[in-house]
């Protein structure tokens, strides 16, 4: 099979997701089993002014849907940044997979030189394709899942790299 | 431009170790305005069974080097573990993207379905090299160049995201 755009998209995406939500999952049973608080470790974040593990996984899902959802020009649904428990987030995974799952090949091959406008931090960006997936949605969308799993391996959850990256694909 | 085995890898892992650097100059720059002990950055780790910054980025250089390298089937050279100082960690950046730089498009671009053969914590796998790619060795890479922007800003480095991303390819 060639690479596309597809292939290193949705995906991607799916795969990651399903792997952050096997490490949410071992997150609530390590709080369940040692009696912890579990808005101790969904507020835990790795620095003052860093993001914490709820606003972490948002993010993840909002990259994997809006960028998957930008290069196939489809309607995006709103996720409403509402979650407070390890429930909630399973939910926010699970419907920006379902999301990803109705793009198909032919929305997203192709959309290499596809023009991408948004806004960042106030600032209208205007990319192609290609460079949007691979130098600002491919990075930005691994930050934030491993920023969420840094935070779980800091507060002492018992995870580790190949909970990260999943049943190997071969 | 198509997507390509290439354009996916060698030209994004030199882009986000470029970045690692400038993140690594601004450690640096940290440790000597404040007058800390570089050691004491280039030791910190997350967790206590975490691996400390050198090792991160030692091992998101050899992810960058072997992977590219062995989808080209070019040889690797082999990097030393021995890295004590911000300075050898910049060396090491440097030798890596060196290396990278040789790599060419003939060698890399259909690589999709090519045998790679390794062996993971003692056990031996056989990829084709389109999954090796997309669910190993960038998920792989990221994990470590991430937890390497994780340990500095959770040691109190003034640096943030837009230095991870890098400047924004358009």
């Amino acid at each position: 099979m060639t690479l596309s755009m597809y292939q290193a998209s949705v995906p991607v995406f799916i795969h990651a997701l399903t792997n952050l939500s096997t490490v949410l999952q071992k997150a609530a049973a390590h709080a369940e089993a040692k009696k912890i608080d579990p808005s101790a470790l969904l507020g835990a974040r790795l620095y003052p002014d860093m993001h914490p593990l709820v606003r972490q996984v948002q993010t993840a899902t909002d990259l994997a849907k809006n960028s998957s959802g930008r290069l196939a020009e489809a309607d995006r649904p709103a996720h409403e940044d509402t979650e407070q428990t390890f429930d909630e987030l399973q939910a926010r995974i699970a419907k920006t997979i379902t999301f990803l799952q109705t793009l198909t090949p032919a929305q997203i091959d192709g959309s290499e030189e596809k023009t991408i406008n948004m806004t960042i931090r106030g600032h209208d960006v205007s990319f192609r394709g290609q460079p949007y997936l691979l130098y600002f949605a491919q990075p930005n969308f691994y930050f934030h899942v491993t920023t969420a799993y840094a935070i779980l391996r800091h507060s002492g959850v018992e995870i580790g790299k190949m909970d990260f990256i999943g049943p190997l694909q071969n």
